[in-house]
Protein backbone atom coordinates (compact mmCIF):
# COMPACT_ATOMS: atom_id res chain seq x y z
CA UNK A 1 0.00 0.00 0.00
CA UNK A 2 1.52 3.43 -1.18
CA UNK A 3 2.40 6.12 0.98
CA UNK A 4 -0.39 8.42 -0.53
CA UNK A 5 -3.36 5.65 -0.25
CA UNK A 6 -2.53 5.09 3.62
CA UNK A 7 -3.27 9.14 4.05
CA UNK A 8 -6.28 8.99 1.82
CA UNK A 9 -7.65 6.08 4.07
CA UNK A 10 -7.11 7.97 7.27
CA UNK A 11 -8.59 11.24 6.17
CA UNK A 12 -11.22 9.12 5.05
CA UNK A 13 -11.49 7.40 8.78
CA UNK A 14 -10.89 10.84 10.51
CA UNK A 15 -14.04 12.10 8.06
CA UNK A 16 -15.92 9.41 9.67
CA UNK A 17 -15.49 9.76 13.10
CA UNK A 18 -16.67 13.44 12.47
CA UNK A 19 -19.66 12.70 11.37
CA UNK A 20 -20.52 9.88 13.57
CA UNK A 21 -20.29 12.84 16.10
CA UNK A 22 -22.66 14.34 14.88
CA UNK A 23 -24.90 11.53 14.19
CA UNK A 24 -24.59 10.82 17.40
CA UNK A 25 -25.57 14.30 18.65
CA UNK A 26 -28.80 14.21 16.64
CA UNK A 27 -29.77 10.95 18.15
CA UNK A 28 -29.11 12.56 21.92
CA UNK A 29 -30.97 15.85 21.05
CA UNK A 30 -33.95 14.05 19.63
CA UNK A 31 -33.99 11.32 22.87
CA UNK A 32 -33.39 8.47 20.41
CA UNK A 33 -31.60 5.03 20.91
CA UNK A 34 -29.36 3.80 18.34
CA UNK A 35 -27.90 0.58 17.60
CA UNK A 36 -25.84 -0.13 14.22
CA UNK A 37 -26.38 -4.18 13.56
CA UNK A 38 -24.02 -5.92 12.25
CA UNK A 39 -23.62 -9.44 10.91
CA UNK A 40 -22.79 -12.10 8.45
CA UNK A 41 -24.86 -12.12 5.08
CA UNK A 42 -28.12 -14.36 6.42
CA UNK A 43 -27.37 -14.19 10.45
CA UNK A 44 -30.74 -12.98 10.54
CA UNK A 45 -30.64 -8.91 10.93
CA UNK A 46 -34.04 -8.26 9.53
CA UNK A 47 -35.67 -10.93 11.57
CA UNK A 48 -34.43 -9.62 14.87
CA UNK A 49 -35.56 -6.52 13.62
CA UNK A 50 -38.96 -7.33 12.95
CA UNK A 51 -39.21 -9.81 15.73
CA UNK A 52 -38.12 -6.90 17.68
CA UNK A 53 -40.88 -4.68 16.22
CA UNK A 54 -43.32 -6.81 17.12
CA UNK A 55 -42.34 -7.72 20.24
CA UNK A 56 -42.57 -4.02 21.06
CA UNK A 57 -45.78 -3.16 19.79
CA UNK A 58 -47.98 -3.03 22.55
CA UNK A 59 -45.33 -0.63 24.56
CA UNK A 60 -46.17 1.52 21.95
CA UNK A 61 -42.12 1.93 20.82
CA UNK A 62 -41.72 3.67 17.78
CA UNK A 63 -38.83 2.22 15.77
CA UNK A 64 -37.20 3.65 12.86
CA UNK A 65 -34.75 1.50 10.53
CA UNK A 66 -31.98 1.84 7.88
CA UNK A 67 -31.86 -0.90 5.75
CA UNK A 68 -27.96 -0.76 4.18
CA UNK A 69 -27.58 -2.86 1.00
CA UNK A 70 -25.12 -3.50 -1.60
CA UNK A 71 -27.94 -3.67 -4.30
CA UNK A 72 -30.68 -1.45 -4.92
CA UNK A 73 -33.12 -4.01 -3.72
CA UNK A 74 -36.38 -3.03 -0.93
CA UNK A 75 -36.64 -6.74 0.03
CA UNK A 76 -35.42 -5.43 3.82
CA UNK A 77 -36.97 -1.90 3.92
CA UNK A 78 -40.35 -3.64 2.29
CA UNK A 79 -40.64 -5.80 5.58
CA UNK A 80 -40.56 -3.11 8.12
CA UNK A 81 -42.63 -0.86 6.54
CA UNK A 82 -44.92 -3.94 6.04
CA UNK A 83 -44.51 -4.60 9.82
CA UNK A 84 -46.01 -0.65 10.11
CA UNK A 85 -42.53 1.04 10.78
CA UNK A 86 -40.75 3.67 9.14
CA UNK A 87 -37.44 2.52 7.07
CA UNK A 88 -34.91 4.22 5.00
CA UNK A 89 -32.85 1.91 2.02
CA UNK A 90 -29.46 2.71 1.78
CA UNK A 91 -27.52 1.59 -1.60
CA UNK A 92 -24.19 1.61 -0.99
CA UNK A 93 -23.17 0.49 -4.62
CA UNK A 94 -21.35 -2.12 -4.02
CA UNK A 95 -19.01 -0.58 -0.93
CA UNK A 96 -18.88 -3.36 1.71
CA UNK A 97 -20.27 -1.67 4.76
CA UNK A 98 -21.96 1.74 6.17
CA UNK A 99 -20.41 5.23 6.66
CA UNK A 100 -21.40 7.92 8.90
CA UNK A 101 -22.44 10.01 5.98
CA UNK A 102 -24.25 7.24 4.17
CA UNK A 103 -26.29 7.67 7.44
CA UNK A 104 -26.58 11.21 7.99
CA UNK A 105 -28.47 10.89 4.54
CA UNK A 106 -30.97 8.53 5.85
CA UNK A 107 -31.37 10.16 9.26
CA UNK A 108 -32.66 13.22 7.12
CA UNK A 109 -35.81 10.99 5.99
CA UNK A 110 -36.61 9.98 9.24
CA UNK A 111 -39.02 11.23 11.75
CA UNK A 112 -36.29 11.56 14.55
CA UNK A 113 -38.35 13.02 17.09
CA UNK A 114 -41.41 10.82 16.73
CA UNK A 115 -39.07 7.99 17.40
CA UNK A 116 -37.57 5.98 19.98
CA UNK A 117 -35.10 3.91 18.86
CA UNK A 118 -33.06 3.65 15.56
CA UNK A 119 -31.81 0.16 14.09
CA UNK A 120 -29.07 0.78 11.37
CA UNK A 121 -29.24 -2.57 9.74
CA UNK A 122 -25.40 -3.09 8.16
CA UNK A 123 -24.37 -4.42 5.00
CA UNK A 124 -23.82 -8.21 5.80
CA UNK A 125 -19.86 -8.51 6.39
CA UNK A 126 -18.08 -9.64 9.47
CA UNK A 127 -14.92 -7.48 8.62
CA UNK A 128 -15.31 -3.82 6.80
CA UNK A 129 -18.15 -2.56 9.68
CA UNK A 130 -15.86 -3.11 12.24
CA UNK A 131 -14.09 -0.27 10.93
CA UNK A 132 -16.71 2.16 10.29
CA UNK A 133 -18.38 3.98 13.52
CA UNK A 134 -21.98 4.80 12.40
CA UNK A 135 -22.63 7.27 15.88
CA UNK A 136 -24.80 5.10 17.13
CA UNK A 137 -25.15 4.54 21.19
CA UNK A 138 -24.40 0.58 20.78
CA UNK A 139 -22.69 -1.76 18.48
CA UNK A 140 -24.84 -5.00 18.25
CA UNK A 141 -23.83 -8.43 16.32
CA UNK A 142 -25.83 -11.16 15.39
CA UNK A 143 -23.97 -14.39 15.27
CA UNK A 144 -25.71 -17.46 13.92
CA UNK A 145 -25.53 -21.10 15.00
CA UNK A 146 -25.18 -22.38 11.73
CA UNK A 147 -22.37 -20.12 10.83
CA UNK A 148 -20.23 -22.63 13.41
CA UNK A 149 -18.62 -21.76 16.86
CA UNK A 150 -15.38 -20.70 15.34
CA UNK A 151 -16.22 -17.04 13.90
CA UNK A 152 -14.87 -15.44 16.72
CA UNK A 153 -10.91 -16.48 16.30
CA UNK A 154 -11.47 -16.06 12.36
CA UNK A 155 -13.11 -12.65 12.50
CA UNK A 156 -11.41 -11.13 15.76
CA UNK A 157 -12.15 -7.67 14.94
CA UNK A 158 -15.68 -7.15 14.49
CA UNK A 159 -16.05 -9.37 18.12
CA UNK A 160 -13.65 -6.89 19.87
CA UNK A 161 -15.51 -3.53 19.32
CA UNK A 162 -18.88 -4.93 20.51
CA UNK A 163 -21.62 -3.92 22.78
CA UNK A 164 -24.05 -6.94 22.49
CA UNK A 165 -23.84 -10.49 21.06
CA UNK A 166 -26.62 -12.05 19.73
CA UNK A 167 -26.26 -15.48 18.98
CA UNK A 168 -29.75 -16.34 16.59
CA UNK A 169 -30.81 -19.51 15.30
CA UNK A 170 -30.69 -21.37 18.60
CA UNK A 171 -34.26 -23.59 17.47
CA UNK A 172 -31.10 -25.14 15.10
CA UNK A 173 -28.62 -26.34 17.62
CA UNK A 174 -30.23 -30.32 17.52
CA UNK A 175 -28.79 -30.69 13.91
CA UNK A 176 -25.43 -29.00 14.00
CA UNK A 177 -22.45 -29.33 15.67
CA UNK A 178 -22.12 -26.19 17.47
CA UNK A 179 -19.72 -26.11 20.51
CA UNK A 180 -21.30 -23.05 22.85
CA UNK A 181 -17.98 -23.51 25.25
CA UNK A 182 -15.63 -22.82 22.43
CA UNK A 183 -17.65 -20.18 20.98
CA UNK A 184 -17.96 -18.90 24.41
CA UNK A 185 -13.63 -19.24 25.05
CA UNK A 186 -13.27 -17.21 21.46
CA UNK A 187 -15.52 -14.41 23.21
CA UNK A 188 -14.14 -14.27 26.69
CA UNK A 189 -10.75 -13.93 24.89
CA UNK A 190 -11.82 -10.78 22.56
CA UNK A 191 -14.09 -9.19 25.16
CA UNK A 192 -14.28 -10.06 28.48
CA UNK A 193 -17.92 -10.19 29.53
CA UNK A 194 -19.70 -8.87 26.92
CA UNK A 195 -23.64 -9.39 27.25
CA UNK A 196 -24.96 -12.22 25.33
CA UNK A 197 -28.37 -13.14 24.21
CA UNK A 198 -29.01 -16.45 22.35
CA UNK A 199 -32.56 -16.94 20.90
CA UNK A 200 -34.17 -17.93 18.32
CA UNK A 201 -36.27 -14.93 16.15
CA UNK A 202 -38.14 -17.68 14.72
CA UNK A 203 -39.74 -19.56 17.65
CA UNK A 204 -38.96 -16.73 19.79
CA UNK A 205 -37.56 -18.74 22.41
CA UNK A 206 -34.79 -16.29 24.57
CA UNK A 207 -36.37 -13.11 23.51
CA UNK A 208 -37.64 -11.86 27.16
CA UNK A 209 -33.93 -11.15 27.74
CA UNK A 210 -33.23 -9.06 24.94
CA UNK A 211 -35.71 -6.99 25.10
CA UNK A 212 -35.65 -6.33 28.74
CA UNK A 213 -32.22 -5.30 28.28
CA UNK A 214 -32.95 -3.07 25.47
CA UNK A 215 -36.46 -1.22 26.97
CA UNK A 216 -33.87 -0.25 30.17
CA UNK A 217 -31.97 1.89 26.91
CA UNK A 218 -34.71 3.62 25.48
CA UNK A 219 -35.59 7.27 26.66
CA UNK A 220 -38.53 8.33 28.24
CA UNK A 221 -40.32 10.45 25.94
CA UNK B 1 -14.71 9.61 -3.24
CA UNK B 2 -11.88 12.11 -4.43
CA UNK B 3 -10.19 11.81 -7.73
CA UNK B 4 -7.08 10.67 -6.27
CA UNK B 5 -8.53 7.91 -4.52
CA UNK B 6 -9.79 6.50 -7.71
CA UNK B 7 -6.96 7.31 -9.18
CA UNK B 8 -5.20 4.92 -6.80
CA UNK B 9 -7.71 2.35 -6.80
CA UNK B 10 -7.68 1.52 -10.27
CA UNK B 11 -4.15 0.95 -10.04
CA UNK B 12 -4.01 -1.09 -7.53
CA UNK B 13 -7.01 -3.11 -9.47
CA UNK B 14 -4.58 -2.65 -12.66
CA UNK B 15 -1.50 -4.40 -10.91
CA UNK B 16 -4.01 -7.31 -9.37
CA UNK B 17 -5.03 -7.92 -13.49
CA UNK B 18 -1.15 -8.51 -13.83
CA UNK B 19 -0.14 -10.40 -11.13
CA UNK B 20 -3.37 -12.51 -11.55
CA UNK B 21 -2.08 -13.08 -15.37
CA UNK B 22 1.49 -14.12 -14.07
CA UNK B 23 -0.70 -16.81 -11.67
CA UNK B 24 -2.56 -18.53 -14.09
CA UNK B 25 0.62 -18.46 -16.09
CA UNK B 26 1.81 -20.33 -13.62
CA UNK B 27 -0.83 -22.77 -12.73
CA UNK B 28 -0.94 -23.66 -16.85
CA UNK B 29 3.20 -24.17 -17.14
CA UNK B 30 2.77 -26.64 -13.98
CA UNK B 31 -0.04 -28.41 -15.09
CA UNK B 32 -2.51 -27.53 -12.44
CA UNK B 33 -5.83 -26.55 -12.31
CA UNK B 34 -6.82 -23.75 -9.80
CA UNK B 35 -9.84 -22.62 -8.35
CA UNK B 36 -10.96 -19.77 -6.27
CA UNK B 37 -13.44 -20.49 -3.70
CA UNK B 38 -15.59 -17.51 -2.40
CA UNK B 39 -18.57 -17.64 0.35
CA UNK B 40 -19.85 -15.88 3.64
CA UNK B 41 -18.76 -16.94 6.70
CA UNK B 42 -19.63 -19.84 8.20
CA UNK B 43 -20.94 -21.55 4.42
CA UNK B 44 -18.82 -24.38 5.00
CA UNK B 45 -15.85 -23.85 2.56
CA UNK B 46 -13.46 -25.61 4.72
CA UNK B 47 -15.56 -28.72 5.33
CA UNK B 48 -16.30 -28.57 1.58
CA UNK B 49 -12.38 -28.81 0.89
CA UNK B 50 -12.01 -31.51 2.77
CA UNK B 51 -15.18 -33.61 1.68
CA UNK B 52 -13.72 -32.85 -1.68
CA UNK B 53 -9.88 -33.88 -0.27
CA UNK B 54 -11.12 -37.21 1.14
CA UNK B 55 -13.26 -38.17 -1.94
CA UNK B 56 -10.48 -37.83 -4.45
CA UNK B 57 -8.21 -39.64 -1.70
CA UNK B 58 -8.91 -43.03 -3.82
CA UNK B 59 -8.30 -41.52 -7.11
CA UNK B 60 -4.52 -40.22 -5.88
CA UNK B 61 -5.46 -36.54 -6.95
CA UNK B 62 -2.85 -34.31 -5.12
CA UNK B 63 -4.57 -30.97 -3.64
CA UNK B 64 -2.97 -27.89 -2.57
CA UNK B 65 -4.96 -25.28 -0.21
CA UNK B 66 -4.35 -21.78 0.42
CA UNK B 67 -6.13 -20.22 3.03
CA UNK B 68 -7.07 -16.57 3.30
CA UNK B 69 -7.75 -15.31 6.60
CA UNK B 70 -8.21 -12.03 8.04
CA UNK B 71 -6.22 -12.45 11.21
CA UNK B 72 -3.36 -15.16 12.18
CA UNK B 73 -5.53 -18.34 12.79
CA UNK B 74 -4.21 -21.42 11.93
CA UNK B 75 -7.81 -23.24 12.31
CA UNK B 76 -8.40 -24.25 8.64
CA UNK B 77 -5.01 -25.08 7.53
CA UNK B 78 -4.27 -26.93 10.10
CA UNK B 79 -7.29 -28.98 9.56
CA UNK B 80 -6.52 -29.56 5.65
CA UNK B 81 -2.81 -30.47 6.82
CA UNK B 82 -4.38 -33.19 9.04
CA UNK B 83 -6.13 -34.85 6.00
CA UNK B 84 -2.72 -35.18 4.25
CA UNK B 85 -2.08 -32.19 1.91
CA UNK B 86 -0.45 -29.66 1.95
CA UNK B 87 -1.63 -25.83 2.68
CA UNK B 88 -0.21 -22.25 2.98
CA UNK B 89 -2.39 -19.90 5.20
CA UNK B 90 -2.88 -15.88 4.40
CA UNK B 91 -3.27 -13.71 6.94
CA UNK B 92 -5.16 -10.92 5.47
CA UNK B 93 -3.88 -8.44 8.65
CA UNK B 94 -8.09 -7.53 8.34
CA UNK B 95 -7.98 -6.61 5.01
CA UNK B 96 -11.45 -7.84 3.34
CA UNK B 97 -10.30 -9.90 0.51
CA UNK B 98 -7.53 -12.24 -0.59
CA UNK B 99 -5.66 -10.72 -3.87
CA UNK B 100 -3.31 -12.04 -6.50
CA UNK B 101 -0.18 -10.47 -4.92
CA UNK B 102 -1.10 -12.55 -1.42
CA UNK B 103 -1.58 -15.81 -4.28
CA UNK B 104 1.72 -15.27 -5.21
CA UNK B 105 3.45 -15.39 -2.40
CA UNK B 106 1.16 -18.83 -1.25
CA UNK B 107 2.01 -20.28 -4.53
CA UNK B 108 5.83 -19.89 -3.85
CA UNK B 109 5.54 -22.38 -0.66
CA UNK B 110 3.30 -25.21 -2.52
CA UNK B 111 4.67 -27.84 -4.52
CA UNK B 112 2.36 -26.71 -7.62
CA UNK B 113 4.51 -29.71 -9.95
CA UNK B 114 3.42 -32.61 -7.49
CA UNK B 115 -0.32 -31.09 -7.50
CA UNK B 116 -3.02 -31.28 -9.58
CA UNK B 117 -5.38 -29.30 -8.46
CA UNK B 118 -5.03 -26.15 -6.10
CA UNK B 119 -8.25 -24.26 -3.84
CA UNK B 120 -7.97 -21.17 -2.81
CA UNK B 121 -10.27 -20.34 0.32
CA UNK B 122 -11.25 -16.77 -0.34
CA UNK B 123 -11.61 -14.69 3.15
CA UNK B 124 -15.47 -15.27 4.16
CA UNK B 125 -17.57 -12.30 2.68
CA UNK B 126 -19.59 -11.88 -0.36
CA UNK B 127 -18.40 -8.73 -1.36
CA UNK B 128 -15.12 -7.85 -1.50
CA UNK B 129 -13.77 -10.93 -3.29
CA UNK B 130 -16.05 -10.55 -6.58
CA UNK B 131 -13.60 -7.42 -7.80
CA UNK B 132 -10.00 -8.99 -7.19
CA UNK B 133 -9.39 -11.64 -9.25
CA UNK B 134 -6.34 -14.23 -8.20
CA UNK B 135 -5.58 -15.87 -11.93
CA UNK B 136 -7.30 -19.51 -11.07
CA UNK B 137 -9.28 -21.05 -13.79
CA UNK B 138 -12.70 -20.64 -12.05
CA UNK B 139 -14.66 -18.97 -9.83
CA UNK B 140 -16.45 -20.85 -6.98
CA UNK B 141 -19.36 -19.38 -4.43
CA UNK B 142 -20.38 -21.71 -1.89
CA UNK B 143 -23.88 -20.52 -0.98
CA UNK B 144 -25.45 -22.40 2.32
CA UNK B 145 -29.39 -23.16 2.86
CA UNK B 146 -29.60 -20.99 6.28
CA UNK B 147 -27.95 -17.90 4.80
CA UNK B 148 -31.44 -17.35 2.91
CA UNK B 149 -32.86 -17.75 -0.91
CA UNK B 150 -32.61 -13.48 -1.20
CA UNK B 151 -28.88 -13.23 -1.42
CA UNK B 152 -28.34 -13.44 -4.92
CA UNK B 153 -30.66 -10.55 -5.23
CA UNK B 154 -28.79 -8.67 -2.03
CA UNK B 155 -25.36 -9.84 -3.48
CA UNK B 156 -25.00 -9.61 -7.16
CA UNK B 157 -21.81 -9.17 -8.04
CA UNK B 158 -20.72 -12.20 -6.63
CA UNK B 159 -22.98 -14.19 -8.45
CA UNK B 160 -22.47 -12.33 -11.75
CA UNK B 161 -18.89 -13.20 -11.93
CA UNK B 162 -19.11 -17.36 -11.37
CA UNK B 163 -18.41 -20.22 -12.94
CA UNK B 164 -19.85 -22.66 -10.80
CA UNK B 165 -22.29 -22.17 -7.69
CA UNK B 166 -22.46 -24.73 -4.68
CA UNK B 167 -25.44 -25.17 -2.75
CA UNK B 168 -24.62 -26.48 1.22
CA UNK B 169 -25.94 -27.58 3.70
CA UNK B 170 -28.95 -29.11 2.32
CA UNK B 171 -29.57 -31.74 4.93
CA UNK B 172 -31.20 -28.68 6.94
CA UNK B 173 -33.39 -27.64 4.23
CA UNK B 174 -36.33 -29.64 6.36
CA UNK B 175 -36.00 -26.82 9.36
CA UNK B 176 -35.90 -23.89 7.57
CA UNK B 177 -38.04 -21.81 5.14
CA UNK B 178 -35.65 -21.63 2.13
CA UNK B 179 -37.49 -21.48 -1.44
CA UNK B 180 -35.39 -23.25 -3.78
CA UNK B 181 -37.13 -21.98 -6.65
CA UNK B 182 -36.58 -18.12 -5.59
CA UNK B 183 -33.35 -18.64 -4.92
CA UNK B 184 -32.58 -20.20 -8.86
CA UNK B 185 -34.88 -16.68 -10.54
CA UNK B 186 -32.49 -15.01 -9.07
CA UNK B 187 -29.63 -16.72 -10.01
CA UNK B 188 -30.61 -17.12 -13.63
CA UNK B 189 -31.38 -13.24 -14.10
CA UNK B 190 -27.69 -12.65 -12.66
CA UNK B 191 -26.20 -15.80 -14.37
CA UNK B 192 -27.93 -17.55 -16.88
CA UNK B 193 -27.13 -20.97 -17.45
CA UNK B 194 -25.07 -21.17 -14.24
CA UNK B 195 -23.83 -24.47 -12.98
CA UNK B 196 -24.95 -25.71 -9.89
CA UNK B 197 -24.61 -28.51 -7.17
CA UNK B 198 -26.80 -28.98 -4.61
CA UNK B 199 -25.09 -30.83 -1.72
CA UNK B 200 -24.21 -31.39 2.10
CA UNK B 201 -20.72 -31.84 3.00
CA UNK B 202 -22.22 -33.14 5.92
CA UNK B 203 -23.94 -36.30 5.06
CA UNK B 204 -22.57 -36.17 1.28
CA UNK B 205 -25.50 -35.81 -0.47
CA UNK B 206 -25.29 -34.54 -3.71
CA UNK B 207 -21.00 -34.59 -3.64
CA UNK B 208 -20.49 -37.00 -6.66
CA UNK B 209 -22.00 -34.48 -9.52
CA UNK B 210 -19.67 -32.07 -8.37
CA UNK B 211 -16.96 -34.53 -8.26
CA UNK B 212 -17.61 -35.30 -11.75
CA UNK B 213 -17.27 -32.11 -12.82
CA UNK B 214 -14.19 -31.14 -11.01
CA UNK B 215 -12.48 -34.95 -12.22
CA UNK B 216 -12.92 -33.67 -15.72
CA UNK B 217 -11.18 -30.58 -15.72
CA UNK B 218 -8.37 -32.20 -13.96
CA UNK B 219 -5.24 -32.17 -16.14
CA UNK B 220 -3.39 -35.51 -16.68
CA UNK B 221 0.18 -35.34 -14.96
Amino acid sequence: MSENRIKIVEKILNANERLAEQNLERFDNTNTYAINLMASPGAGKTSFILATIHALLEDQVRIGVVEGDTAPVTIDSDKIMAAGMPAVQINTGGECHLDALMVEGALAQLPLDALDLVLVENVGNLICPAAFDLGTHSKIVIASIPEGDDKPYKYPNIYRGLDVLIINKIDLLPYLDFNMDYFRQGLEMLNPGLETFALSCKTGEGLQDWLFWLKNKLPRK
